[in-house]
């Protein structure tokens, strides 16, 4: 049996964004890269640099390693290799709301499938990212790039990609504390005012319109939400202010990165301005943090 | 004062397009027309010909004249022009879920800024048309044809038109009782679960990423709704086997339209056999009902 190494790219993504609560994600161009030769002895060697490397475990623990297992179980081929070889290079930073896990599932994925050449589709990989994250928001955008519409259907996970029709600009305001996924999720209502679903539903759908038409001056109505951000907002200290700093410096609108704590601003023009605008407004509520201005990455994880 | 004349055209309409509840619409292939002569002494000279016009009241009441009301007063002219001569000829049928109301509202406030030298552009038409009949989902699209996206913003309503990009039929089937929009209203929760709000969210985004696109794969899976149908599917007999049918018959998809009791699937295949299959559903449920085949109307109200 031939042992085969390959190199994978994968992009960090942002999730919920704007009106798109558990729907719309955006890939980033910020990556993690990710070699993967498989074994069939059952050892395994995990070598990690980047950043938060000190922070993820190496041993079977590992959620790239688990991602390979069970792309291997599905492919029935988990008998005929137990180790690997992995050596990952993370750009994405970890546990800030810029998908680092979906992106390390999705790098595993992508890699081993690439090396038993190639039995699964981008779809298949969906479903089981999906599988192992829980939800498809951050793992589509992370496959296939660009702007994701993400259901699931009868238990299976759907994603339309589409890249917007103008330069968007995505400047991500990163604050120097951490909020717990968990956290951001308790204080969530099961139930929410019906009102409150028809003002998500209609800015979702006009803000897909006017990506896919490019439309600037629709875009300006349409990143505001009402399903999470205000049960949220109280975790995040000055997070409105910061909003608005945005959109005075230019941007078209902002919102919550996945379950926070970073915040994310839509833009086509004055990025750096804008991100500006959003360090000095948390600064006011006595936030630290960096911005970081990404382009949308259009093509997803990538055999490089 | 020179005293003119217009006709104009107006497009039916169906609202709450599959997940689109109060949001998305539809302009539909069958019109209205209405002709009117604003007079400046106090007369009033309605003529109703076509649907239900027998049941459409013919004096001060009549929404088409207070629809030229309001517009009058809010340029003003309210007391140069006190009365007029409105024709009317239906072709939308009353109160059976294709927006005749909002047809009418829009007739009127059409003819009547023509007949002033248009001081007022489509989205001022459509802010009063959205005063008078409270909500946006069907007057938008009988104002700028297509299929819209409504939402309402800092109280004023936004609205973003586009055409399919694939030549999308619209089967309307009409059964033979009536469903008070207040009686559809009242059976609804203020409340809704937060997954049921997702549910809509997504798919109504993929269904306009799909439009856009023209991608029919994708229209197979977004004309769903977990937001106000489950809840008002006991007050239509056969509901969802209607929807069954017209799937099992090739349709994309179907859903309401408005508040019922019409039921509408969209198809670009096989129109006929989808309403056939719908009739034909209905009757296993012991409803009578016809069906009829529309294209998307793309102009809107229009002066002609």
């Amino acid at each position: 049996m031939e042992v085969r190494s390959v190199k994978v790219r994968v992009p960090g993504t942002s999730a919920n964004c704007g009106p798109g609560f558990d729907c719309l994600g955006v890939a980033c161009t910020i990556y993690n890269e990710l070699e993967l030769t498989l074994l069939e002895e059952e050892r395994l060697d995990i070598e990690i640099t980047g950043d938060g490397a000190e922070n993820i475990p190496v041993d079977e623990r590992n959620i790239v390693w688990r991602s390979i297992q069970k792309l291997l179980e599905r492919a029935g081929k988990a008998q005929e290799y137990k180790g690997a070889i992995i050596r990952m290079d993370n750009g994405v930073p970890l546990s800030r709301g810029l998908g680092s896990s979906a992106t390390a599932i999705v790098g595993g994925l992508k890699a081993a499938n690439e090396c038993l050449g190639n039995p699964f589709t981008n779809r298949d990989l969906l479903q089981m990212a999906t599988e192992i994250e829980g939800h498809p928001d951050n793992v589509a955008p992370a496959i296939f790039g660009g702007f994701t519409i993400s259901i699931v259907r009868n238990g299976k996970p759907e994603c339309f990609s589409l890249m917007p029709k103008l330069p968007l600009k995505l400047v991500v305001t990163v604050p120097d504390f951490f909020l717990p996924t968990k956290a951001a999720r308790a204080v969530l209502p099961a139930e929410v005012p019906m009102k409150d679903a028809v003002f998500n539903i209609g800015r979702a759908a006009m803000l897909t319109a006017a990506l896919c038409k490019g439309n600037k001056s629709f875009l300006r109505s349409v990143f505001d939400d009402a399903l999470h951000q205000p049960y949220r907002a109280k975790l995040i200290p000055g997070m409105y202010d910061v909003f608005k700093a945005a959109r005075a410096a230019g941007a078209l609108g902002a919102s919550m990165s996945g379950a926070g704590p970073c915040l994310i601003a839509f833009t086509v023009e004055n990025a750096d301005a804008v991100g500006m605008a959003m360090r000095d407004a948390f600064a006011k509520n006595n936030v630290k943090s960096q911005y970081h201005v990404f382009d949308i990455d259009g093509t997803g994880a990538t055999v490089i």
